[in-house]
C-alpha cells in the first residue's frame, strides 16, 4: 500500500465536530498539511491552533469554502442535516478534486439508532450527484471519534472501508487512511454499495451501548 | 457468554447449500444435534451422512418441513429467491421457535455484487412479518462458507453480528455462534437494523475479489 503524498493538503469540512477534529488530528500527526473548515472561520482557526499545538503538524483554519479551495483532497465530515446544502454551495470549488464523504445518515428514537433512507441511495451517492465534476470516495464511517481524539490512543486498531468507482482515488484514500497508526484502508466496493457501510454505524452504536465500547470493524482474512 | 444448551436441536433449512452445510458442520462438531433440511429429503440425508462421518456428531437429514418440526432453533440458509415462499409455507411449524435468518438479498451484474431492495426492509424483517408467532433473529451473514466447510480451518477468525428484539433469543444465538471455534457472537442491534448487515455482504464480496480473500468482520474494541 502506497504512502499518502505529503505535498497534498487535506481539507476537513465540518472539521470542528468530533469526527472531523479527530481525523484532522491524526492526519496532522502523520505530517499531512491540514485545513480545518467550518461555517465559523474563527472557530476553525481555534481548533486548528489547538491541533497544531497538540501534533506539531501544519494545521490552519478557514470557512468551509476557503478550506475547500485549499484542499487537494477534501473530507466531508458535516452532520447529515447539512450535507446537501453544503455540497450544493461548494460544487464549483470542489470540481477536479477527490472528495471523501464520511457522513452517516442516521436517526435516533426511543429504540436507539437507525439508518435513514436517502433518495440517492446513500450520502456518498448524493455527493456524487451534487458534485459531478469531483471524484467522490466514501470512507472513515466507522472510526470512533473518541479514539481518534484521545492522545493516549497511539494506535487506532480498526480498518477503514474505502468505496468508490475510480481506482486512483480509492488508492489515494486508502493511503490517507493508512496514515493513521493502526488503521488499514481496505477497498470495499463501488459507491453504489455505500449505503450499508454508512448505515452499519447504527449497528456499531448499538454495540457501543451494549458493551460500553468504541466499536470499529476489522476485515478478516486479508493477505498481509 | 453462556454456552449453547446441548439438548437443543438446530435445524438448518437450505442445509445442502454451501452456507447451510458449513454452519451445520460446525454446529455438529461442537456437539449440537443438527437436522439438515432441504427440498429434497434424500439429498439432505446424503449431506447429513457426510457431515456425521466428518464430525462424529449427530446429524440427520429431512425435507424442510420435517426439519422445521424437529429443530428447537431453526436456521434459514436458503437462497433469497426462495425465502418468502419457504417461510410462508412453514409458518405454523415455526411458531414458538427461534428462527435465525442468515439470508443476504444480493444481486449481481457486470459491476459486481449489490444489495437488493426488500419491501419489508430486510430478509430478517420479511421473516418477522411472515412468522408472527416465531422469534426472529438475524445472524451468520458474513461467515465464509468456504472457511466453514474447510476441515483444515480449525478456527474461523471472525465475528457474527446477531440482531433481534428479544434478549433471550439473541443471547441464545450469540451462544450458538460462539460454538464455532474462533467465532464470537456479538449483539449488533435491533432487527430494524438488519438491512445493512445483510447488504454488507456485497462489500465483503468486493473485498474478496480485490484481495483474493474470504473476508469476514471482527468488531473492535470490545471488552474481553
Amino acid at each position: 500500500m502506497s504512502d499518502f503524498p505529503s505535498d497534498r493538503t487535506v481539507a476537513v469540512l465540518g472539521g470542528t465536530g468530533p469526527q472531523g477534529r479527530g481525523l484532522a488530528r491524526r492526519f496532522a500527526a502523520a505530517g499531512i498539511p491540514v485545513v480545518i473548515g467550518s461555517r465559523d472561520a474563527g472557530r476553525a482557526q481555534g481548533v486548528a491552533a489547538d491541533l497544531a499545538d497538540a501534533t506539531g503538524g501544519s494545521v490552519s483554519g478557514a470557512d468551509n469554502a476557503s478550506a475547500a479551495d485549499e484542499g487537494d483532497v477534501v473530507v466531508v465530515a458535516v452532520p447529515w442535516d447539512g450535507h446537501r446544502e453544503l455540497l450544493t454551495g461548494l460544487a464549483p470549488r470542489l470540481a477536479g478534486k477527490v472528495v471523501v464523504d464520511c457522513v452517516n445518515p442516521l436517526g435516533f428514537d426511543k429504540q436507539g439508532p437507525h439508518a435513514l433512507a436517502v433518495d440517492e441511495g446513500s450520502a456518498a451517492q448524493q455527493a456524487r450527484e451534487l458534485l459531478p465534476e469531483s471524484t467522490v470516495v466514501a470512507a472513515f464511517h466507522h472510526v470512533s471519534a473518541t479514539l481518534l481524539e484521545d492522545p493516549a490512543v497511539a494506535e487506532v486498531s480498526t480498518d477503514v472501508m474505502v468505496l468508490g468507482d475510480d481506482r486512483d482515488a480509492t488508492d489515494l484514500v486508502q493511503a490517507l487512511a493508512g496514515s493513521i497508526p493502526g488503521v488499514r484502508g481496505i477497498y470495499a466496493g463501488r459507491l453504489r454499495n455505500a449505503h450499508q457501510v454508512e448505515a452499519l454505524t447504527a449497528n456499531l452504536i448499538s454495540v457501543n451501548r451494549r458493551y460500553r465500547a468504541h466499536a470499529g470493524v476489522r476485515v478478516t482474512d486479508l493477505p498481509d
